[in-house]
């Protein structure tokens, strides 16, 4: 069982900056999230996309916000579930919840934010047969680990940036890499685009278009693919399947969790962003207010104020003054410390 | 007249965001501050020291986030009336209002954002005869330009890092500088206490400590400064007298406008930051609502979803929908256009 102060569902930009919040009322995080890596969308769908509403940022990669984002908070040593679906909570007789995943990993914390952004990240999967049997075996929808694919023979299905992108970086480790696209045409980064066009010239990806995977062979794991161009079907020897077709938020399990529910967003209070469950909150996009705004910068507010609700309900009674980081320092859990530097007192002679 | 679409009052971090918020809803804004360039306390108080909790910078000075966020919205155009002070507000008609300074210039707007912070910095004034009537004629709390002083004789009073600092600027400037502390020990960034010592044995810099400014001097402007030493006084020449005594926030002016005020800060509604006068807001620091916290982030938030409000009020029964900065890109005021590298569509043969 992991224990923690809050438990963070969702390890986007709003969640990765509760972390640097609670760090610095001294709470610790672990932050569960269906995809494989921290930054949620930011990472999944447009890591190299500029955006230029992050107040001081004229422009960032959303990319290298959630590498800031985790820079910043890194010194309050959260934990990472990834990977993971949060699916089931039960609250116990003290108020605090037992948060377990859709592969059984169990959290306790007294205090649940909820930062899910549009939901958890649902891959977009083909119909096929049997297709269920196969994952994890040979079938993912997700590359969590590039090195399962060394020396591997990998078909890839999908035309936009993602299968773009993987069957580059494939090209290299695996033995053979197909790319499968029910079109002639790739929609991406014009770069991935020529890369893969480049690599198709040097034999390092076969490119099949316009066709489409109609079926998967092999006994309990993936030995081949049917892929079917001009009605003709052809079977492709492969260890590994990878289709790329996109993902779709879905609020998924947490909306049976007895919140408030409004237009597949959760209702919260504006003083702390409280649910209708106490200890439950819920940031970000995720969330829904009169006036709500789905930006990262409200999220970042959102937490910031969440957090300073979770400190008060963890310390009743006690007294919080508010510390401003330039004149305090920052004490990270790891015995670092920031600080700027201090003033001299000293006589001029 | 100066006519914009959104007066704001006080060009600190929250203020210069909203330059940006309101420009991406075609917006036009005008900011007036009382002190002499844009940044508000960032600038003025603590250019140089670190501020840990802007999310996505692990660590930003307080100086070069107003960079940043000057360089964010400067597509958008703001209008700047700085060094001087918003004094009175007249409502017309049309619920349109006209904004004085202290110094006369008039602005009208529909929309008013007050992000004053704490207020508006008032500088700690000696006492000493007559000082008001050299203000201006040699005597100046702030130092706007320092060419101003070129081959001048200064004297500064103060003793730390403004002092300091300009202390160290104007050695090169003026023809004489002459620091007068009422204590031995300066109390500044070690490399200015440091600097100052150098330029003091060079002869660039006079010191004169322990002691204090007790009368000025001089038929209409500033000629000469008594400088009181253990009892001995001695009249120095001098052309500028530049008292650096810090600054303390005052609400000022904006307190008789008839908005409602608690705690020394005028309170809002949380839906969109608006104050009990309609279409007069107020945001960042200056404003309060449960749950309120100073901070630079939350600043940020009130200023995005206050623009949005003030949109609504300038285009009744339009809807507006929400673009992302990443999707849409960002159409500047002067014709520039930034934009996220567009997919390209194309096939691979």
């Amino acid at each position: 069982m992991i224990t923690t102060d809050i438990l963070i569902i969702g390890a986007g930009p709003t969640g990765l900056f509760t972390v640097f919040e609670a760090g610095l009322l001294k709470l610790k995080c672990h932050l569960i999230d269906a995809l494989p890596q921290p930054g949620g969308q930011c990472s999944e769908l447009y890591p190299k996309k500029p955006i230029y509403d992050i107040p001081g940022f004229p422009e960032i990669l959303a990319g290298d916000l959630t590498s800031n984002l985790l820079e910043q908070g890194k010194q309050f040593q959260p934990g990472f579930t990834l990977g993971e679906r949060a699916e089931t909570i039960e609250t116990l007789d003290d108020g605090s919840f037992i948060v377990t995943t859709n592969k059984g990993t169990q959290h306790h914390a007294p205090i649940i934010a909820i930062a899910g952004g549009l939901g958890s990240f649902e891959p977009r999967k083909p119909q096929l047969e049997n297709i269920d049997s196969y994952e994890d075996n040979g079938l993912a929808y997700f590359i969590k680990d590039p090195e399962v694919y060394r020396d591997k023979k990998v078909v890839i299905a999908g035309g936009g940036d993602s299968a773009l992108d993987w069957g580059i970086f494939l090209a290299d480790v695996a033995s053979e890499v197909t790319l499968v696209h029910r079109r002639n045409e790739f929609r991406g980064a014009l770069d991935s685009v020529e890369r893969v066009q480049e690599l198709k010239l040097l034999n390092k990806i076969n490119i099949i278009t316009p066709a489409e995977i109609t079926a998967l062979h092999g006994e309990h794991k993936i030995e081949g693919v049917a892929v079917t161009k001009d009605g003709d079907t052809q079977i492709i020897e492969a260890d590994a399947f990878i289709p790329l077709f996109g993902l779709s938020p879905k609020l998924g399990p947490i909306g049976d969790w007895g919140l408030e529910i409004e237009k597949n967003a959760i209702k919260v209070d504006t003083v702390d962003y409280q649910t209708n469950i106490p200890g439950i909150y819920a940031i970000g996009d995720v969330n829904t207010y009169e006036g709500k705004l789905k930006l990262i910068l409200c999220g970042f507010h959102e937490a910031t104020l969440m957090c300073q609700s979770a400190y008060k309900r963890l310390n009743p009674g006690k007294k919080f003054v508010l510390k401003y980081t330039t004149v305090s320092g920052i004490n990270g859990f790891d015995g670092t410390r920031k600080e700027s530097p201090k003033a001299v007192v000293k006589a001029i002679l």
